[in-house]
């Protein structure tokens, strides 16, 4: 069994990593821990897991992480960076669910974060942890940056296009939409019932910290940069991100069996039939992303459809898959969940 | 592995036991069928089975339904009736999600349902499925009559009390709220979002179906008639039933510890911690009812706070439990679905 | 025209209090108050009111407060009782929007509030500000203090029942339901959208501050205490409260006529045909309270349904019908917008 | 008084005109008919006009059509094509809020809404009626194409981008977000709560009615045609859209300034600050279109935002604008509610 540790369990990463770690068959929770909430019972906060998940948050302090085979980083950003190398030093291995790790250049990343970095050696390591790309360098791998929701969405939906050459990737569009969670557990304003229902808005249209991530994956695809317009929107539902995409085509090609093609050996990623159009709701709970691509009356412009449940393949969903390619487990244990539809 | 064909599998019910069946580890599915839908892939009308359940509806005539070892209906009332007893003759097991069976005095059926029963005589012999109270007659039953939502939100509820004889049983308040989906997948006006969202109401006060059921029940348990107001609400969620209790305590009672004794061996019901609030989400997506019982202020008047599931516990997961009571299994066999939070 | 001030504008209740007050046509805005945002624009926090309300946000301090012909407090508990009394010295009328001044007792006041009363004298002054019971007491008075939303329901709901004698009093239950906005502009994780959006619970089962303001609001009507159940829950819903009412009869009564009798000459008082369920949405956006009384079964037991808009009748729009009687007009001025529906 | 009758008032559009009319200070409403609800209090269907409109529905054959000033059709496509001319013919002034009068080639018409036209010289005549653009052809128009939703949030968004000549008119991208009332009050499966609420996704992607509607606005602003992407979404909320454009820029300019200029004088035209991202309940309930226009980092993409109530600016309130018109009234008349935020 694979001893795992959680830092920074009380987010709705957290849960939704309990949630997926209780019920896989190969991994036992050691430690989770939450400076705040030192003592209480997991399934106190989150009384879906009662029954389930009956350890107590534990102080980071005095935690067993160095005894864990693999450690999660479900924090804010800025706390994987200062902790990483000591469990790495010790042989565990580390997978942040937060954006320390996710950009290669320190200085972007630095503007981006408003922080300075503490361990730009360790960015270099870390492997960008988007199976769909990288699923051999996984496999070595001690550190992983868990990618970001909105990456998740727009690389995949994006990918079969650059990687085939056919777009013109200096005018991409991502016009994304994400639930409500995407913002976290935090106390705020902007994100309570009575702000965000039954409305919709866009919002960080002058720069969003995961353009320069989408960005940098898109680049590496394509071998040279692309240039990208990306603007978030919040809509009101609680999980799921759909990303609307716009490309326009160099070449003519057969984009449905190019999708098909590209996705036919990754488990998560399914392509939907020509015509369709993927909801959220249907992968709500599941680390399934589905896309769909189009080509409106025939015209030069592609739009892809790509839909995943935030918390799970665009966080930690996609981490317990990053941590079954690093232990050699098959891809898809523990994360066989059918979405919850309606 | 058992064989389980599924009757009317085009509504909620019907997608939800699929999700259910398809995830149990002793279940094999033999057919689902739709007179309207036959030859269209499960999957086309519900994407989040894509990949799971890949078999098409196929038409009721021709399904290979007599050589199944269960057949679910997730029909409207009125269908199974017609045709249990030729499948009963065949040596099936038969689960009615509907409410041919529910009601055992004939007359009082045909009144609430507007209509004539087709078989009354198998009424008599159809085991009424709450296996909190009925577990020892489901386990030799060869037709069982799923209950309702309501009925069991309402039930588990106040089962603790009337069997200990502590309340004035002649004045019971059940004020209830039900998501949407209890409404099914009908194309009606009232249940449309724009008619639902953002708004609250009550509806049927002067009477409702499942008023006769939940009577039925508890005056069971009471062994004599109880006097029950029941007034259901629809709430603006999809899934969920909360059910809030109101009676009148006639003995001094540690109620905290009746309720834990009492369902100390049922698996699915889950007693809070005194003085918590159970949410709906708490089992969203789960088989289990999660209750809490209140005493405001000292008084004299109980309150008891219950929730599950309307397609689960209230549907499809509580005629899978029947299902694994019936074939000797495990009760919780495919039904460790941890709730999704958020 | 009068001369309106708003002592902090930044909750719920002062974006509506604006709302109403700049459609007014009897009403200047003259100050608008908060301390965190002064020099603000108004509509820069709240971009409906954009070309509406131009004024600032302006200091506690030095907003020309004295000036006015009648200030509002839409301010949290606490804050009213200290500020008062200055300005009912320079002769302004007071409406208070939080509960300061709404229970009569001051031990009462000060066990449910937690802290001690500023001006007990003022209590004994201050009128309740429920017109449909205290509109003669209203007319002349200098301090108002503006009833709960919850308790603004509940009274309506029973009242016919009680001034009849109609009903057993030592045994009421109201079940109440409120939309998510009732909890305040306040950065909380437990009102977040993810927290509340597709879930239902009930909370302060075991007290709520309300349960007093309703108990002596109906024992003032009876002559007599009452007693009474009250649970409140939590609805994904922004506006609106349901009350859903239940007594036991004590005489036969033509409960209809009595309801439709009561409330003839209350504008803002609705009583639906018998039969029907009033929905929060019937309200949205107006001062109406809708009413509907049923008896389920021909039964004892009566169930009374009563609709608001918890920020319009349940504050702002019952503060401004308030201040409308104060000044002698029409208690409909500038109350008549039309509920939203869809 | 103007004398307004409505044919077909049980849809969105029909409520929303009725709500908007009894507010308006020089309206009285003369008829409103539905074949269906023939006998029907108005009220009864929408009790949020209790109170306020107390006419019944009507026949469509009965109703004295003839003697009003002026008759909307709040119909589905293809009635007000069958009507008009004799309602024209006997001096009445027409504003069909379908589709009927919209696109002027008459081929194209019967090839997007799948019927032959009954009158295509009136096509000819109709005036489109976006006043933003139209008012003067409007002033003496006897028949009036009231715009379509998507149509008017992007019309308006793009418009002084193609005035002043500044993109790229052939490679245009209208990624657009509507409310779940925008499909209307019609019996549909794919509209029920439980399939669309906590949900997100495209629909139309292959092309949509408003896909030629728009293009003929642009083209004809241009005076060439456009080339537009234009993929719709269904997000829930009950009321808005929520259009996200963008194009490319060819020339320099200070797009701030030429979008306040161009709306300076449109009263129901709000151009936000720099910066901001107009939310759809900012305009929930009114007739105003908020826009916002940004250059992400300062590149060559423009993204505008623009956010109506499609109910109002959409349909109901837009049509009473053009009625303004018509009848010589400030534009503004009857259409100052405050939008209702939260």
């Amino acid at each position: 069994m694979i001893k795992a540790g959680i830092v920074g369990g009380t987010g709705y990463t957290g849960v939704e990593l309990l949630r997926l770690l209780a019920q896989h068959p190969e991994v036992v929770i050691s430690a989770i821990t939450s400076r705040k909430e030192a003592g209480m019972a997991v399934s106190e906060m989150f009384p879906n897991l009662r029954g389930r998940v009956d350890i107590p948050f534990s102080d980071p302090q005095s935690a067993p992480l160095k005894e864990c085979d693999v450690v999660f980083f479900a924090t804010p950003n800025g706390i994987a960076m200062q902790q990483a190398r000591e469990l790495l030093d010790a042989g565990v291995r580390v997978i942040d669910l937060a954006a320390d790790f996710r950009i290669k250049d320190v200085a972007v990343w630095e503007k981006w974060y408003g922080m300075q970095h503490a361990c730009p050696d360790l960015i270099a390591e870390a492997v960008y942890g988007l199976p769909e790309i990288n699923r051999e360098k996984i496999k070595g791998a001690r550190l992983i940056a868990n990618p970001g929701c909105y990456p998740t969405a727009v690389q995949l939906g994006f990918l079969p296009l650059i990687e085939a050459g056919l777009i013109d990737a200096d005018n991409l569009v991502a016009d994304c939409k994400s639930g409500v969670s995407g913002a976290g557990r935090k106390a705020e304003v902007s994100t309570l019932f009575a702000e965000t229902a039954d409305s919709f808005k866009a919002y960080g249209v002058s720069g969003h910290r995961h353009l320069p991530e989408i960005a940098q994956g898109l680049s590496g695809v394509r071998g040279a940069p692309v240039e990208l317009t990306f603007v978030p929107h919040l809509t009101p539902i609680i999980r799921g991100i759909h990303a609307t995409l716009y490309a326009r085509l160099k070449t003519e090609a057969d984009l449905q069996s190019l999708y098909e093609k590209r996705y036919q050996d990754d488990y998560f990623v399914d392509v939907l039939p020509a015509g369709t159009h993927p909801e959220t709701r249907s992968v709500r709970g599941s680390n399934v992303c589905r896309i769909a691509v189009h080509r409106p009356q025939g015209g030069n412009t592609v739009v892809v459809l790509s839909v995943i449940d935030n918390l799970v393949k665009g966080a930690a969903g996609q981490a317990v898959q990053n941590m079954n390619i690093l232990f050699d487990l098959s891809e898809s244990t523990g994360l066989q969940q059918i979405p919850l539809l309606p």
